[in-house]
């Protein structure tokens, strides 16, 4: 099969999971090399509903998604899962329990699931991630759900990308609910208390329900979902509060939005692709960064004034083409 | 006190502390604001011992680094403390805990703590932790402390600023010994056993101590250090084992490379606010990104065409000047 980008963009098109997966690798290894496949795909965009799903290790976020994706499945829709990895920084392994997940899954061409880990690059994730949910999303996926492990800015970027953000929590986490009172409480479109028999349950609900009474009036409240994901309860009860968010969306006009919103981020990076990236790949090619920051890293040199002769050299060398 | 930023840098560097303390907030809320001071303060820094904390909520960290502030004072050093919050996200309130510490500190002028929580824009955390780390250094405190909750990018961020990262774990954390499995093993400089006193203490130790004989050969193996931070347990063996590790950075040339990788760090981002951050404030008065935001919604424009045009149009305005 070719790795040729717009070749790729079009089997992806045509449905070839094969030309998917490779679309997807190529997004996260080079997305420079990636651009004209994703530029391709984006008018086949913007049909599929993202599910952001979040909390903290060990609340029981894939036995969750497990069940969603059986929930979804059963009303006809197919679903692709990216499992957003950001503990994993240097190896840039997979997730344990999603490749569990993934031979179960494995043998139903409606489920596409994988695992993205961190490039170890400042944004590297957050990007790769929209991309390939871009990709999943032109591939003609109905419901794509986004699970990371939750804590800071891999929530910030969730709450960008996905329609509908659910935050998981356990009974008697204590730190947890400290989590949530510090602002995650802001990013949850529908709380999720999983392990829902487990003693304390029924604080925990009492917990939210009152932190959102303090919240004040807001258009949408979140709904406090119980479950218990390992024996399919609340379930149903959660497809429910999620469709209902749906409803909300798009009613309130939330729905374009949040799309605006977003298109403005990925725009802004891609702005700043196209004037930083050139400049930088000449400074590192000619050596130019490392001479600088050698001599910054000796304190000779400032790293302003460093940015601001790289800076002038890309344009002199511009100016005599 | 005026907030005249070159005016805050000499304040700064007389020593002030009401000065330092509103400089970070300017550092914290308009980093280009402050970037003539820091540039003024930049020939300061470098003599700080960065030390970084990281580990899972509920490991004990703000203990361990209780006890570190003390043991550094002892041994007559001062001490600063960044507390960084990434699971507050959009509230950017301060830690709890961090602010019953600062009660307790708050008579020696030797020790500085403050909270730093994200403001939710992409890489904002970790620029300005690393800017207000510069800062602190600036001033002349002899030990920085940059503390974080332990997940994903916060994690690499602190490896790239701090000279020496500790990461702390608890025993029968099952779940933590596999996120450290899936990659924090590659960024511990030091790992810390905390709770030490709690049953399954050694096997902790011993499991990873056999991670670290399956990583292979290295120039440095990260030490395994028990504590009780609450009883005071372990610490002089934690200050051993990060007086060793500077021993090693300083012997084997790795500090020069480090401080030499950050600086690279750093003029990049300065090299991107210097190309982008014009282009990006003109679409956003004319409202030129807002507009082809819009059209990228409805997947009438694609986002790679906007981007271009908004450079475009950048570069035609530049020209009639």
């Amino acid at each position: 099969m070719s790795y040729d980008p717009p070749k790729l963009a079009e089997a992806v098109v045509a449905g070839e999971r094969r030309a998917l997966a490779r679309l997807i690798t190529l997004v996260e290894n080079d997305a420079v090399a990636a651009r004209p496949a994703l530029r391709h795909l984006f008018p086949r965009t913007g049909r599929a509903r993202v599910l952001g799903i979040t909390g903290a290790p060990g609340v029981g976020k894939s036995s969750l998604v497990d069940r969603l994706i059986a929930a979804h499945r059963a009303a006809g829709l197919t679903v692709a899962v990216v499992a957003v990895d950001p503990t994993s920084p240097f190896t840039g392994g997979a997730i344990l329990g999603d490749r569990i997940r993934m031979q179960r899954q494995a043998t139903d061409p409606g489920v596409f699931i994988r695992s993205l880990a961190t490039r170890g690059y400042l944004g590297g994730l957050s990007r790769s991630t929209a991309e390939v949910v871009s990709v999943l999303d032109a591939f003609g996926f109905d419901i794509i759900i986004v699970e990371t492990v939750g804590t800071g800015q891999a929530e910030v970027d969730i709450v960008q990308l996905a329609h509908t953000t659910v935050v998981v929590t356990v009974p008697g986490l204590g730190d947890e609910i400290q989590a949530i009172k510090a602002g995650v409480l802001e990013i949850a479109d529908v709380f999720v208390v999983n392990k829902g028999d487990l003693p304390g349950a029924e604080r925990t609900v009492r917990e939210l329900e009152s932190m959102l009474d303090l919240g004040g009036e807001r258009l949408w409240r979140p709904p406090v979902v119980t479950t218990v994901a390992r024996e399919d309860e609340g379930i149903s009860n959660l497809m429910a509060a999620l469709a209902e968010h749906r409803g909300y969306l798009e009613s309130s006009g939330q729905l374009q939005q949040k799309q605006e919103k977003r298109m403005q981020r990925v725009i802004t990076d891609l702005v700043i692709d196209l004037r930083a990236e050139p400049v930088l790949r000449l400074a590192r090619e000619t050596g130019q960064l490392a001479v600088v920051a050698a001599e910054a890293a000796r304190r000779r040199l400032d790293p302003y004034s460093a940015a601001t002769r790289i800076v002038e050299e890309y344009r002199s060398k511009e100016e005599d083409r």
